[in-house]
């Protein structure tokens, strides 16, 4: 069996690619970083790599982690500035024995060390992000902090492997220096190939308190079937945060077990994830709870096109806004 | 019933003064912060804040976090230069909605504009213990990544409100930008008020690879003692490390449940740790594992007196070398 699962629609080129290796015998490892690369690489996808919105500072900087399910090694980098593919840095972390978290000048001074192409990060397109936001936060009184989807990926070979990768630019208009979830091992990712494996998207100060993807990690190794401790931890943290801390941001994860099962579960409107297996062409599906339930159906070609018409339009633009 | 409990020796100080703040009904994260902030001031603790020793570019880099066990809300910091005391800037993070894990120049910035002290934290003595660390790795080829010490202090009040801090210069010779579990919630930290806290040092690498300090929390809530919880959670992150990644560094732990009742656990020779309990005057414990139990006894007259007066010997002293 073979399969990877990835968080949001703009996953779908980048799985429909690398399952091509998945499906000729390759290692999980490979796909996931591929397939995070190619969200990296696209310009229109505004939450990370390339075209990624910046910080309140007006830089775009990037977080990203990878973890082997063989070894349980990760490698992790967090705001890293113009550098073209944090997944590989990350990636190429994942086996230093020590040091293999880094941030900031020290992950950049370490990627430019190891030969990772500089490339300047910041597009046109996402300046205009930049300044309506500015522009929104002072006339209309709206939430600097609205917008944080992470690109997170599991992939299971046909060796047994599994593997998980995320990058993101984070947080928009978070502070310099701003962690969430993402290169957080056992928040935004974790990862055993004798169980599974789980990543998250969403507000990372609140994922963080839960340590997400650990407990989803964890409930399938109790035997609990993905959907199931995917459902079960979203409800479960969202209740406590609530009681305890009296508010909560957008959780979202998915899941896939050694078996290629998967799970997803939501506390938002519509959250889109991406999966393919032996028995499944990459199909993106859309995820809304009700109750403590999460149900997601296939996307139509109408939500397709929507999308791309979407990420495409002119910043402004009253239709999308 | 109130308590305390911290890695290492290095606590006496700050637990045996914060102790008096739980004793006349003060909270927990107020005695938290002032017992590691005490640390982090003491100028022979070479491995937290001032006096902490350098980054492999001569930089003191330090590592910070605190949490919340009522709310579960979390501030960190990492790889903060230069800021008198970073447990107090991770305090102060914890209170935010957003932003709330802060590293490099983006974590100095806000603890600089909430009026934070600024202070030269690398001191002679610690460019003396660099100097030396840099001629063994030459001349002997001795591991430059031997000495990583962090401050973990968990305290529980009388209104049942527990809380945790940590705080380290991380591990000596490390790469700029390098993140260890400490500033990592679940893996260095966690804490929930209506369970328990744990926290952990040794090679973060490793700690983080188990999300070890979460991991010990769940067990105290599946009602393990916390002796057990620390004890099993060592041990099994131990052998699946060597089963898996080949190689496990250094892993020791303390941990407290919501009664008051402590447990530590380790897999070196011997790891001192501190509590002080409404029952039981600050104590100093040296532990050590035989099988898969660690036992630990209350450090003797003598052994206060050795380590007084190597953490003060000159570098270089053979006695203590």
């Amino acid at each position: 069996m073979w399969g990877m699962i990835a968080t949001w629609r703009m996953a779908l080129e980048g799985i429909t690619h690398a399952s091509e290796t998945l499906k000729n015998g390759g290692r999980s490892a490979k796909a996931v970083v591929s397939a995070v690369a190619e969200v990296e690489d696209f310009p229109f996808y505004k939450s990370v790599g390339y075209g990624g919105l910046p910080s309140e500072n007006g830089e775009v900087e990037l977080d990203a982690a990878f973890m082997d399910g063989d070894s349980l090694a990760f490698g992790a980098v967090g705001n890293l500035v113009d550098i073209a593919n944090p997944i590989q840095v990350a990636h190429a972390l994942s086996r230093e024995r020590f040091n293999s978290f880094l941030v900031g000048t020290g992950a950049r001074e370490w990627a430019l060390s190891q030969g990772f192409a500089e490339k300047a990060m910041l597009t046109e397109r996402a300046i205009q992000h930049y300044r309506k936001r500015c522009h929104e936060t002072i006339d209309r009184g709206l939430s600097p902090y609205d917008g944080h989807d992470t690109v997170g990926i599991i992939g299971l070979d046909n060796h047994g492997s599994m593997s998980v990768g995320t990058s993101t630019s984070g947080l928009f208009m978070k502070r310099r220096g701003r962690l969430g979830d993402s290169p957080v091992v056992g928040s935004g990712f974790y990862c055993d190939s004798e169980i599974g494996a789980a990543t998250a998207t969403g507000v990372g100060e609140d994922l963080m308190k839960g340590c997400t993807s650990y407990e989803i990690v964890r409930r399938m190794e109790g035997g609990m079937a993905p959907q199931d401790a995917a459902d079960s931890v979203v409800c479960e943290l969202e209740d406590k945060l609530m009681a305890r801390f009296g508010r909560v941001g957008d959780l979202s994860v998915v899941c896939m077990n050694r078996q290629g099962e998967f799970g997803a579960a939501t506390n938002i409107q519509t959250f889109s994830f991406v999966v393919a297996t032996r028995d499944l062409p990459a199909t993106v599906y859309l995820a809304e709870r009700r109750a403590d339930r999460t149900y997601y159906t296939p996307a139509d070609d109408q939500w397709m096109a929507d999308y791309a018409a979407r990420i495409r339009a002119p910043i402004g633009d009253p239709q999308y806004d």
